[in-house]
Formats: C-alpha cells, structure tokens, sequence
C-alpha cells in the first residue's frame, strides 16, 4: 500500500461522484476514490488520472485506510438504500471522529435520523446538498453542507477548494446541524421548479397568446436576461427557443413531447410546507402543472371531449397588432414574470424560516442566498438582492417587505394583474402568475374571508373562534334560539 | 356478569364517542360501552342509560367478555399513539374472528399499517372514516369503512342502522380494503376546505368588491342554495352570515378574527396527492389560504408596510351601481363558484382513483358520492350528479368530461373568467378561483409550455426528452458546435 494518503475520499463513481472527485483532484485535493465496481474506478483512473493525485481502491477497507484522519468521504450514491448500506459500510470501517457526507439528494429527515445514528458511533455525519448536475460538479457547484460546526472546520476549506466562485467568494456555507444542508437543497429545487414554471407561462402568453415563433420568442428572452431578470434559467430559455431541431429543421420546442418530468425534491418541498403549515403557492402550483402535462391519458381525453372555453391560439395577436401595444404587452408578460418570481422565493425563504425554526437549525438566509449566486441552476443576479434584503435585518418575515422587492413589485403590479387578467378571458393558463398574485392580494388583506370560515367550523363542528374585541376562544349556541355567544374553558 | 351480551362495543366516550354509543343504542344495537375513567361510562348511562341497551363495563377484559362472536368493537379515541395503545389491549384480549373498527381520523396508512399487523394475529381490523362531526354521530354519519369483505358482512347492518339516510339510502358502503375507508375520509375533508374556500371567495368579492352587508349576502346566499348549488355548507354559510353578534349588535362575521383554523386531514389530501402525482390544485390553495390567514405577524408586518395595490373596499360598487348590473356580477359570482367546486370535486374523485390503483383498492366512486349526500359536511344535491356520472361509465377521467358537468362548466366558464378576470384588476385574492381555472385551461390545452421545461432540464441536466414524431428517449448535445439530437439507451 501507498504511504501517500488522502485528504478527502469520494465513494460512488458515476457521473456525478467522477466529476467530484476530479474537481477535487483539480484544486490540489489528494482523492481516494472507490466504487462498487473496480471497472468504473479503473476508467476514471485511465481517463483522468493525470488530472491530479487519485488513490484507487478496490474495497471499502483500502479506501478508508488510504484517508488521512480525520478520514473524510463523501458518498455520492443513490439516494435511499443504497445510501444507507455505503453509510453502514464505512461507518464500519472508520473510527471515531471521522467524517461521512452524503452528497445524494436525501430527504431532509432521513439526514437527521442517518447523523443522529452516526453520531451516536462517535461520527460525524453530513448531509450536503450539491447543485449544478454533471457540469457544477466537475466546474464548480453550490453546495449546502449540515452537520457539526466540527465536521464543518475539515470538510469546509475542502468544499470551499471546489465550490464555484460568485463575485470572489466560494458558494459554499455551512448552513445548520444534522438536516439543515438538505433542507435547504430541498427547497432550493422547489424553488427552481418555480422559477421554470413562471419562464413556461410567460412563454405560453407569447407564442399561444401573441401567436410569436419560438425563435422570435428566444430573441425576447435573450433581451430579459440583460435586465432585472439576468439568470442562468433566462439565458438557457433563450437558447432552447432558439434551437432548431437538426431532423425536421422545426423549432426544437415543437418536437418535444409537451409532459414535464420531475425526481421528488419539488413534492417533498411542497410536501414538508404543508407540515410546516407556510404557504409556498407558486412551488404547489408548479409542481401541479409538471403533474397535469404529465397526465397524458387525461389529456387525450380531454381534448377528445372539447372542452368548451376560448381558443389562446392567436387571443391577444388582432387586439395587439401595432408594434408599440405588442410592445407593452411583452412587458407586461416580464413585470408579471419577475412579480410572480419575486412571490415565489419570498415564499421558499419562509419555507426555510419555518423549518429552521422547527428543527433548530441556526440558518443565515443572506448566506443562502450568496451560495445560489454560482454553480446552481437558479444562479442570478436577483440574489445579491435577496442577500442585501436578509443581511439588512434580522426580524424581516417576508422578501416582500423589503423596500427592494417591496418597491419592484409595486412597479410590476399593474402589469401582473393585465396580464393575469387577460389570460383568464383567453384562456391560457397562468396558475403560477395568478396563485403569486392572489397570495400578494391576501396577504396585504386587512380582513380575509377567513372569518366567514371559522363561522361555519363553529356552526357544525363547535371548533370554537376568537374574537376581534375580546381574547378567549368563543362557541355560539347555533342551535338554540337567541344564538348565544359563550366563552369556552 | 350478565348474560345478556351486545352485539356492537364502544371504547371512547368522549364527545363523538358518546355520541355514536347513544345512536347505536336508538336502533336496536344492544351497546357495550367502556372508557379508560369509568366516571365518564357512568356518566353516559346516568344520562342516556334509558336510551337503549347499554351494557357498560369497568375494565377492557368485561367489555371484551360482554361482546357477542364475533365480537366488533368501534375505537373512538384520539388518533396517533392512543388509538394504537387501544387497539393493542383489545387485540390481547380478542379471539380470531373478532373484529377490531377504529372511528378516528386516522392517517391512511397508519391505518394500512395497523390492518396488517391485527390481520397477523387473526383478527380483522377496520379502519372507518365517519363524518358529521358530534351531530352526525348521534343522528346519523355518514361512514367510509375499510378492511376485509368479511368483517363487513357483521360489521354493516350495524353501521346501515345509523348511518344518515338520503334518499332512502344508508350513508355507508364497503369502500375497500384496509386504508381504503380512512383514504376516502381524507379526500372528504380536503374537499370540505374546498368547498368552504370557494365560498369563503364568493362572499369576499360580495362584501369588499361589491360593498354589501353580511345580512344581505345571506340572502344571497340562501336564494344560491335554492339551485344548483344547493348544500348543507351553502345553507349554513346564509346562517352565519346573517347572525347578529349578541353582545354588539354587529354582524357576527366582523367581529371574528379572520384567521382559520385546521386540524391536518386537508395537509394530507394535498400532501397525498403529491405523492400520486395527482394535481389537486383546488384543495391546495384552500389549504394554503387557511395557512395564510392564520400567519398574523406576517399579515401585520405587511398592512404596516402598506404594499402597494388597488384597494378591494367597494372596488365594484361604482361600475355595478345598477340594480341589473349588480345582479349580473352575483350571477357571474355564482357561476364562478360552481365552476369552481366541480373542479374541485373532479380533482378529489382523480385522487381517489390515483390512490385506489396505487394501494389496490376496489373503490365504486359512484357509491362514494352517494354516501356523501347524507350526515356529512359536503352533503348536496350535486352528489347525486356526480353518482350517476361515476355509475354511466367505468373508465371515466374526470368529472369534467361528463355530460352533466361539462356543460355546466361550459355554461359557467365566461362568468368565472370575468369574476377572475376583474379580482386581479381589483385586487381581491380568489386563489381556487384561478387555480381551478388555470387547471381547466391546462387540461383543454393542445399543447402546453411543458415543452420547454423538458427542453431546459434537457439543457441544464441531461435529463432528456421524448419526440412527437419518433418513440425513444433523446439528449441534446447543447455544447457542442451543431447541438445534434442523439438517441439515449
């Protein structure tokens, strides 16, 4: 065996653990590397072995031997069992003090329980969200680590090596104990969900609306991106509308099947909201919409059975002919997107609010914010916003409040409602545009008709309602005559 | 000991526990009724003992030695750990055969959980889902049991002898097996939160858009409920809103604070449905908008910023200033409501049949309309629709596709895009309004902006994408010079 030993370890040697481990062997990292499959190892090696210092190892107890202490390894398997049996594997074979990272997509909850496990070894364990895909692994990702502060003192000047670089800083923090890190991964997917299903509607209002040709399309998108709306998801918009397809010669866009997929971080994101009971409408709504374009049965049937309603095909093109109304159209379909944007990540930061608060986690939101900048699909310029917004204070509750979004939104809000508006009467749907819209609506109420509702859960459930004048909970006799109001224990 | 013995048992004797016990007892039933504190036993007998046959009894081992084989009793406690402590000591002291019913709100798959675990040790387990709150249990429920088609030969002419009767049928059928009944229940409630948010949206638009007094949208309220609409929860909400605070003379429903309540089965309808892949967008937004309701500080913070929009306080009331344009607009109000609700009801019956074919349930949808049309919360002429709808076809869709409802919301749709169209111009929030509108234009879509999602994640991940116009799954080559379309494995 080698005396040379490593610094960091890699397990799992497929797409995105190969790119890890040579990002790692790039920035003068010495990386273990060991897979399941001594085949795989050897091509990495073969492949891109002269890129930096790896050490091949073809079992588990030759992989932890080769790390220097505190042994580090970073496991980049599939999520679940998989995950848990490498977990077990090299929880084994390390001793106290040493430190596991799961850099898989886990949920938030299977982390705690997998680092409350480890940690009762004498362990460390650290759930680390990685962004970017293949490219952010290899390049440069956003990375979200949880665990100890001590974990943090090795594995972060590691982290900080490889991560990417946002206005000279690395995008990499250490985000809270146990769960914290893929809590937070978690919600940033919700979040690009979002940020995608507002691109899509706005594209919809266009080419159905407008009656625009994607390529048309793809030059409005490209203008966007030099604005307000700058971002990684703005820029590729544009290059995929303005793709043409190599076979037919047709717009890309048209040849692909209209159902979108999706892998799980956006329901659970949605999913764990609802538990915390914070409304993340846009992401719902997003979420919502992949599922429906993915029903196709339902769909077929639907459009076999003429549903009656307006044709979006051409709804705005007579009325918005000249080039100055089209013009104000299009920026209307902008201020809509970036209002119902701006909606969206006010919400996930809540999300994120919330859970820290459940779960006991110590999150700087400016900080999350500063490591979305590079390496992730939502990176933008809009986040050295929301890093100013959440650095300016500490007490904040909602993007919304703070004088720059407070005051974009303000600008935009007209815009929003034309459009949310007129989609309505042509029959495109906007259910992100018009959920944001409704959430801004009700949450600037005085009074919401929430009240008529705790009436009616009084009347048949006797679930009792506060007053506006008196504090207690309250029961109105429903059934008797008189109706009284009586105070409840 | 007696010899009689009783052919139904009660354990929980609280307030729908009570309840059931005394409605068993008025039609035939011969009751055993047991309580961990006897005080509350004694005190049903002090009572009500003249009611019926009661046999009550001291301990879990009388209770169990006073039931008739197969012996059947019916859990009515607290949900979670307490119902699981229960159903334990009655498994010990019950012989195969026997047959276990919990009455609570359980979660589904607790309650699969628990069938298969007493399934283990001979017994039947079944989970029931009873609606009506504390007047349903007394006067009669509507009931949604689960577990096996044996234990329901003993278990339903018990339960068809309490249940409510609408149309001269019991509100209670056989829904499956295991989770099934619990499931069901579930759907039930997260279509209540829908059916009270669309009304809570109705009666907003009436009273801030338009300006009118609680007192006179009762009156609309009770002239609605003589049509289509026509439901306990439209009767109730004419009640509530035309009460009068006994204490200040003001309209009940301003002098309560506006912030709703809930208690978790509509978390899980949404929640559930996300897991199906379902999209429930409806019952998502009812719940979200109770959410937000309910986050005071934030709803403070943002009337002390004062964010930025039209003002909804009698938004309407200058342009509807006519009698006949003001009637217009509540016709348009109506409509927009019943377009609504159908998606909503269509969205839940979807995630019924998603849930069904995930957990291998046979479940009739047709008879679960039916038995919602007596003792529960939702009860309504319209079930009536939906059961013949279920009961002309099997292989169905959606509720929109029928007949029946189709042409009601095609009748309904230029009034529901107007109302959605004119509370983004005014500012009013009507979150179900535009989301169910937004899934009813999606559906009816051709092709929706899914396309480019695909195209994005295609870009960004790798994910690839299918073709319109060949089978197989393809990946771009978006860096390279050419960007080829090449066929993935």
């Amino acid at each position: 065996m080698s005396e040379e030993q490593a610094n960091i370890g890699v397990v799992g040697l497929a797409a995105m653990g190969a790119s890890l481990s040579r990002n790692l062997a790039h920035h003068g990292n010495t990386v273990a590397v060991y897979n399941r499959h001594y085949s795989r190892t050897e091509a990495l090696i073969a492949e891109h072995g002269s890129e930096g210092a790896f050490i091949p190892a073809k079992t588990v107890e030759e992989f932890v031997s080769s790390l220097a202490k505190p042994r580090t390894a970073i496991i980049m398997v599939k999520a679940g069992a998989p995950t848990d049996a490498v977990i077990n594997e090299l929880a084994d074979a390390m001793e106290p003090g040493d430190i596991i990272v799961d850099g898989g997509n886990a949920y938030f909850e299977d982390t705690i329980r997998r680092e409350k496990d480890i940690r009762a070894r004498g362990l460390h364990f650290v759930g680390c969200g990685i962004s970017g895909g293949e490219e952010g692994a290899l390049k440069g990702p956003s990375m979200m680590p949880g665990g100890t502060d001590e974990s943090w003192k090795t594995l972060g000047p590691i982290l900080k090596s490889i991560a990417a670089v946002a206005e000279g800083e690395p995008c990499v923090t250490h985000i809270g104990t146990d769960g914290a890190g893929h809590f937070v991964k978690m919600v940033h997917n919700g979040i690009e969900y979002a940020d995608m299903q507002v691109i899509a509607e706005s594209y919809d209002l266009l080419r159905r609306g407008l009656g625009m040709e994607p390529s048309e399309i793809a030059e409005v998108f490209a203008e966007w991106n030099k604005g307000d709306l700058n971002s990684y998801l703005i820029e590729i918009t544009a290059e995929v509308l303005g793709h043409k397809d190599a076979k037919t010669g047709k717009p890309f866009v048209d040849i692909v099947v209209d159902q979108a997929g999706m892998k799980g971080t956006g329901t659970w994101t949605v999913q764990t909201a609802l538990s915390l009971g914070t409304p993340v409408t846009g992401i719902g709504e997003a979420v919502f919409a992949r599922g429906l374009s993915s029903e196709a049965a339902l769909r077929d049937e639907a459009a076999s059975k003429g549903l009656e309603g307006p044709d979006p095909e051409g709804a705005f093109a007579e009325a918005l002919k000249d080039d100055e109304s089209r013009k104000a159209f299009i920026e209307d379909v902008r201020q809509a997107l970036y209002a119902s944007k701006i909606v969206a990540y006010a919400q996930g930061f809540n999300e994120i609010e919330k859970g820290a608060k459940q779960y006991g986690w110590d999150i700087d939101l400016g900080a999350v914010a500063r490591i979305w900048r590079g390496g992730c699909i939502i990176r933008a310029k809009f986040l050295n916003r929301i890093s100013d917004a959440y650095d300016s204070s500490e007490t904040f509750g909602s993007l919304l409040f703070d004088p720059f979004f407070k005051d974009a939104v303000a600008k935009a809000q007209t815009s929003w409602r034309r459009v949310v508006s007129k989609a309505a009467e042509a029959g495109v749907p906007v259910p992100m545009f018009s959920s944001s819209l409704a959430y801004y609506d009700g949450l600037r109420s005085k009074r919401l008709p929430a009240a008529l509702i705790q009436g009616q859960r009084d009347l048949f459930g006797a679930h009792t309602y506060f007053r506006v004048d008196e504090s207690g909970a309250f029961h109105t006799l429903w059934a008797e005559p008189g109706q009284k109001e009586i105070e409840q224990g």
